[in-house]
Parts: structure tokens; sequence; C-alpha cells
């Protein structure tokens, strides 16, 4: 079982291969015999698959070295990525060498960088092995690292030249960052697709439980949605922001309570409840459609109030520090139907007050 | 006197100014009132033009921030860099603000790079106030930084959005880097144009004293010429490469002397005449026109022999760990006649070694 979708984009296209079992399946790997890769992972995923990506390919001629860097958010730093360059540099790897990023958001996210900027650009292959960055983060182009001052605010948009999705590395991911992972599931139903919506509401145990075939459709039909929002707008000027749902409240969250402590999944999974709240409160949104929402969230073991902790107040100081945000203004976007969200310019604060109130 | 050209790219195109004084003419910034820029200049610099560019921009309603770095190759990291970057954010810069790199093409290089990565790429203008980088690095994207185990190793190709060339600013040039600079110019004579380069022997002595006339023609062809080619060739794939004319041999210079002491025109000087010793070599260059070559440098106050220290055997290594080398064959830029070049691959070792000695 292969599946293969193609990124269509305005210079060039890249496949996303789909399967079991496929990170030791060079078919997957856009690679030749006697050329050289750096393969990039973290401490955690190096144990789990590393050996056994590195053997398949040595044994096809590729020539391969390793770097693995610490894994985490923190580590998603201008050091993490010049850990990578020097790697390159220190091994003599030319512009014709290959990077490939192993693991899961951050390490697609910093290898990516790394791949945009040695030497000004080389090839590089996605293996996301975290299902958010299956669905999401492999598809799209954005790589960055953080600054001290702000998240993601250094990268490039930079396009790999495959990505490789194995479901078999779900079997490892800790059943917390799977829930994390449908969270951005769901959106892509909220935001775009009211029928997939309906089929996450009859499968999201099977999902779960990894079963193959449901979880095989459900990675390729979000990287098939994301892929044509992307396709349409590869920059992010317009159409991309409606990914945003629910993330101008759930990075308020991430930053108050310190990133990492609420997964990011989590944070958007609460985040797209207060949005749609706002929704209602604007008279755009069915109250019977936040509980469809919000059961199904449920089912999907993730949280569906905000932080105990966390004062109401506080979101608004985030939430206008975001980088979404136009000159002050509330930019927000919002669910009009189950498959279908408006950006919303200048939102009320006293809605936003009111949403979160109502997330409790 | 205000010339404009224009730089034709497959996605977009950008204008070239050329003129005097220039430099506080609101008309030659592609910037609104009511924008936001932050001028990044050098230490070197900022004395002579930051106050006089950031009272003109602010006169014409732009609201200005300045960061200054200090002057100089060796300053081409990942620091300053991030010093750069780190100054956009502490002062809130959206993604709608615009980079203005104020310098030569360290500056450029390293501005432009940082335009490239702050929140995935913004806007940026080219301000070069050397020859060097009025005729070579502010016109292709280039953009890069240096690491420790490499030179250029991290960048970007970026575009600017205007180049804005003062050549009144070539008054506060050393006399030094004038010349480093016409080592550039009249490459481009050799590789592409030998109309320009029977220009150069009729005008070279009214370069070196800056008559404006003559400068405006000069750096605008060779704008024009490299334009050209970059407009043919923008991520370096191949024609691009005539622009290394003697860089192989310049490289080898520059590394074995450490960068700074010699300027890099200086060494592209001597490596124009060591590979047009190889092209003689090999019977594909005649005697009379390395002389005519020569003769120009030497007018053009630029070095014409090597330097006395370095033994011949020293430039092979050097050469061998150029970027431009593939799998350990000399690859080299040589000329045919005054106004054509070719790339010639695998050129033997012992025509280099000859060159070299030709050259002392």
């Amino acid at each position: 079982m292969l599946k293969k979708l193609t990124v269509a984009l305005s210079e060039r296209s890249y496949p996303i291969y789909i399967g079991q079992n496929i990170l030791t399946n060079f078919q997957s790997f856009p690679l030749k015999s006697g050329e050289r890769v750096l393969i990039a992972t973290n401490d955690t995923i190096a144990p789990l698959y590393l050996n056994a990506v590195e053997k398949m390919l040595e044994e096809n001629g590729v020539k391969v070295d390793t770097v693995v860097v610490p894994d985490g958010e923190k580590y998603k730093t201008i050091e993490t990525w010049n850990t990578i360059l020097t790697s390159l540099l220190a091994k003599n790897h030319t512009r014709n060498s290959v990077l490939i990023a192993l693991g899961g958001g951050v390490i697609g996210d910093v290898v990516g960088f790394a791949a945009a900027c040695y030497q000004r650009g080389i090839r590089f292959i996605q293996v996301p092995t975290t299902l958010l960055s299956q669905v999401d983060s492999s598809v799209g182009g954005k790589t960055a690292i953080n600054h001290p001052l702000g998240k993601n605010m250094i990268g490039a948009f930079y396009q790999p030249q495959a990505v490789v999705i194995d479901i078999n590395c779900l079997k490892t991911l800790p059943q917390r960052e799977l829930s994390a992972g449908l969270a951005e599931v769901i959106k892509y139903g909220i935001i775009m697709d009211q029928d997939f919506f309906n089929w996450l509401e009859q499968h999201i145990e099977d999902l779960l439980a990894l079963e193959p075939n449901a979880m095989s459709y459900c990675i390729a039909h979000c990287c098939e949605l994301k892929a044509k929002i992307v396709a349409a707008d590869e920059t992010e000027q317009d159409l991309r922001a409606i990914l945003n749902l629910g993330h101008t409240y759930g990075h308020a969250i991430e930053a108050e309570l310190g990133y990492g402590n609420w997964l990011h999944g989590e944070a958007i999974s609460v985040g797209m409840l207060m949005a749609a709240q706002s929704a209602k409160l604007l008279g755009h949104f069915k109250e019977s459609n936040i509980n469809r929402i919000k059961q199904l969230l449920i089912r999907a073991k993730l949280p569906v109030t905000k932080p105990e902790m966390m004062s109401t107040e506080s979101y608004i100081t985030h939430m206008l520090r975001d980088k979404k945000v136009l000159s002050g203004k509330l930019r927000l976007v919002l669910p009009f139907e189950i498959g279908q969200v408006q950006v919303i310019d200048d939102v009320n604060q006293e809605i936003v007050l009111q949403s979160i109130e109502l997330c409790q």
C-alpha cells in the first residue's frame, strides 16, 4: 500500500508518498546510487529509526552521514541550525548533497531551513514521524527557527524534493501527541471540508487505534487539502491564512504557559472552540455546530476548556503581539459553517473576552 | 543625471538607479510615506552617509530605525546577521518593513541574507557604496554570510526591490578599493564585451579620476552585462559561471594570505592573468591579448604578479577545495578572445602550475 500525491506549485512539483514501512523502501526516496546525503534527526527518533534508514540507503549505494540534535521546541534555534550546517561543511558536502529531515515538526523546520541556506540551497527530503508534521508541517514549504524575541521569526519558504510519510512511525508516538495531531486533522474539516468532518465523526476511534486504512486515507486527504491551499498561495499572502483557525487564541495559550507545556495541537483544540464562540457571538455560527466540534475534540482526547491558571485578560496581550495582527487590530479566522471559514478584521476585544470565558 | 536600468527576472523585475547625489533623492527609493525601514550599515559608512539618508527618508514620512555593525569581511558572520535580525525584532518590525543595506559588498551580502530570512522574507533595498559592490554584488541576488569552515557557505538567492547607486560615494573610497573594483569592471570586458574592453583602454584614467560621465556609463554598462547573465541564469546553474573568471586562482590567494590582506579585486586581477596564461598554454589565447589585459590592469593600479611569499604548490590545495570544483577536477573559466570565455572541465594540474609560475 503506497499512495502518491503531488503538490503542484508554480515553479515545480514534488511528490508525497504515504504508506506502511516506506521509511525503508528506497523507491520512496528521490535518490540515486552514488549520491551523498546527511540525515539530520533528534535524540528521540535516532534510536528508533536512524539505523534502519541509514542501512537501507547504504545498501542502495547512497553515501550517508548523520547528525543528531536534541529533541524539543526549545532547540529550534540558531545554534541547532548551525550544528547542521557545520556538519555539512565538516564532511565536505557540496551543493549536490541532499539533506534528509527525519523527525517531527521541529526537525522539519530547522533542517528545512538549513537546506534552504546551505550554499544558497540544496535539495532536501522530509520524513515526518509525528501525525502533526505528517498532516501539516511537511506540506507547504514553511521552514523556520525561533529567536528569543519570537517564534518562527527566522526562516524561508523552501520546498522539499519529496515527503515520505510512514504511518508505522505513529506506533511509537505518545498518545498525547497523536491527539495533538488530530486537532490539526479536525481543523481541515472545519475550515474547508464538511464531508471530511462527517467522515471524522465516523472514524475518530479508528484513527486513535491507528487502523492503517483509515489513517492512510486521513493523512492523504489532509495533505491534499493543504496542498490545494499552498498551491494557490505559496507565500501566505491571502488564502493560506485560513489554516490559522484557532491559532491566534492557541498561540496566546502556548506563549503564556511556555511553549511545550501545552502541546501545539492541544492549544489549537481550545483555540478553535474559542474561534467558534466568537463566530457565534457575531451571529455567524450555530450553537449546534459548536457542540459537534466540541464532541469530536473530546472523542479525540483533546482539551476543550481553557487552562485554569490563565486569566482572560492575559490572552489579549499575547494576541495583539501575534505576527498575523495588522496594526493593533485583532484579525481572526472564524467558522461560518462546518467546512467554511472567513477572515474577519477588527474583531471587538469584548467579543474575544466573552469567547474565552465561554470555554471554561 | 539619473540613469535607470531594469533587471528582468522570471518572477519579477527591479530597477537600478545610477546617478550623483541620489542617496538623498527620495525618488530613487521605492518607499511610501508611513512605511517603516531599518537602515543597516557599518561603522565606516555610518559617519559618512547615515544621517543624510535617515534625514531624507524621515522628511518624506518614512519611519526610520538604524543599526550599525562593525566594518570588514571578518564580521560577515552569523553573529552580525543575528544582530540585524534582533534589531528588527526588538523594534517590532513586521513583514511589511523594508531593510536598507547601506555599504559595500559585505553589508549587501549580510543584510540581504537577513532580509531573505526575517519572517521568511521582507523587502530590501541595496545602496552599494563601493565600486566593487556597485558593479558586482548589488546585482544578481546572491546573499551570504561566511562560516568558519568556508566563505559564503550560508546564504540565499534573494532579489532586492531596488538598487540605488550614488557615484558620489566613490569620492570617499580609498584608492586601493577603487582599483579593486576596476578589476571586476575589466573582467566584464574580457568575459563578454570586446567593445567595452576597448572603451576601458581609452578611459581607464578617467575612471580613476572619478570623471562622472565615464564612471556613470561604466557602472551602468557593467550592471547591464551582469543583469543580462543573471536574468538568463538566476541560480547559477550554467551561464553565470563565466562571472568567475580568475576567481578560482584568486580565491587561492585570498585563502592562503588570509582574507583582507589582498583585496578581492587585487586577487582577481592576478587570477585573471593566470587564467589567461592557462588559456594560452592550452592553445586557446594569444600572447598579445595577455599583454593587453596586463597593461590595462597595470594602468588601473592593480597587481599583476603573484604574491611573493606564496608557493606555487599551495595554490592547488586551495583550488581543489573551491565550491566550484566538481569531484576533484579543476574546472576553470578561460578566455578564448577578449570578450569571450569558455568553461573548461578537467584542466591538467601541470598547466595550472605553469600558469602560476608565468605570473611572477
